[in-house]
């Protein structure tokens, strides 16, 4: 008789999940004894769903990326004027920051702990932040603004800073900041 | 008779200077058997210079700090409007994105490096991070604005995520974009 096994059908997704959570509080760095360890798996299981630790990187970047993406729709939903909706990333920002677990951008972190410039993330952090500059891009272009580009990429530097700058200095407030500034873009952007 | 050795007065400040660029090109968790060999010193010499290597850590990050200081002056320097002294260290950040070294902000790194917030490299960050918007706000006081602080962390966030930008996207322009609403704040700060 067959020993019968727990079903776990989303074990892929469970060890992407916690892997993510570890790699952003603790960094990239955390090595495979730990990851499983925390994990309560077996070496092996891991392996068989990434045959390299790179590949675990790359597939939790692409996961917190998906996270972020639904966090952004989420605060620029419902019928409010574009310019307001694109002003609520930064109040979306200023939550996050007062979140416990707030470690800054897990991509930023990344490019930074893979100082290697051909690591496979890299590819994985560059498309974030043309998806985030797309979609800011889209909010931008409904705001009846002209020079949509270019906006666009003042908006998200912006929240570049805020990010950075509420990690550095551990305040959010920098999120007000980069609102107030945003702001400033948006209406003198409506006004050429 | 005793064996004469080598003169090299400024020891420490060699050991800073080289392991200030390792730990900018590589990253903190670079091991001290690569740095002694690397700066081709013994590991005796290196610890009497520096006990542990969280003391080296600190050292590099003041003296990056002093450096980028130094930096900041020379491309503010000269008589020009404070507006323009202020718009240039836009320019000045382009220039840095364009050397083959640049590897973004030395002090964010060493933040998401060091994960753990009580490693004493994190006061030198925040000393810096603070130094830096102390600068600004000299200057954009005497633009004639009264709101110095305010505007000043815009500035210093405008600064922030050009250097984020650059990194993560390879992109020397950030600091174009950065520029233009830093130009835009300062044109608004002035008409309040």
């Amino acid at each position: 008789m067959s020993r019968p096994h727990r079903v776990r059908p989303n074990k892929r997704d469970f060890i992407v999940e916690e892997a993510s959570r570890l790699f952003y509080e603790h960094g990239t760095g955390v090595g495979v004894d730990t990851l499983t360890r925390e994990l309560g798996i077996a070496k092996m299981t891991l392996y068989k769903h990434f045959p390299t630790k790179d590949e675990l990187i790359v597939a939790c970047l692409r996961h917190i990326d998906d996270r972020y993406r639904d966090r952004l729709r989420a605060c620029t939903e419902g019928d409010y004027a574009p310019e307001e909706r694109i002003l609520s990333i930064f109040d979306s920002l200023r939550d996050w920051f007062t979140t416990p677990s707030f470690r800054g951008c897990a991509f930023i972190n990344a490019t930074v702990e893979l100082a290697d410039p051909d690591h496979p993330a890299h590819d994985a952090v560059v498309e974030h932040k043309q998806r985030t500059r797309e979609w800011v891009a889209g909010l931008v272009a409904e705001c009846g603004i002209t020079e949509v580009e270019f906006i666009a990429r003042q908006i998200v530097q912006l929240m570049e800073g805020a990010i950075t700058t509420a990690l550095v200095e551990n305040d959010a407030s920098a999120a007000d900041v980069a609102r107030a500034t945003a702001a400033m873009v948006l209406t003198a952007g409506k006004e050429k």
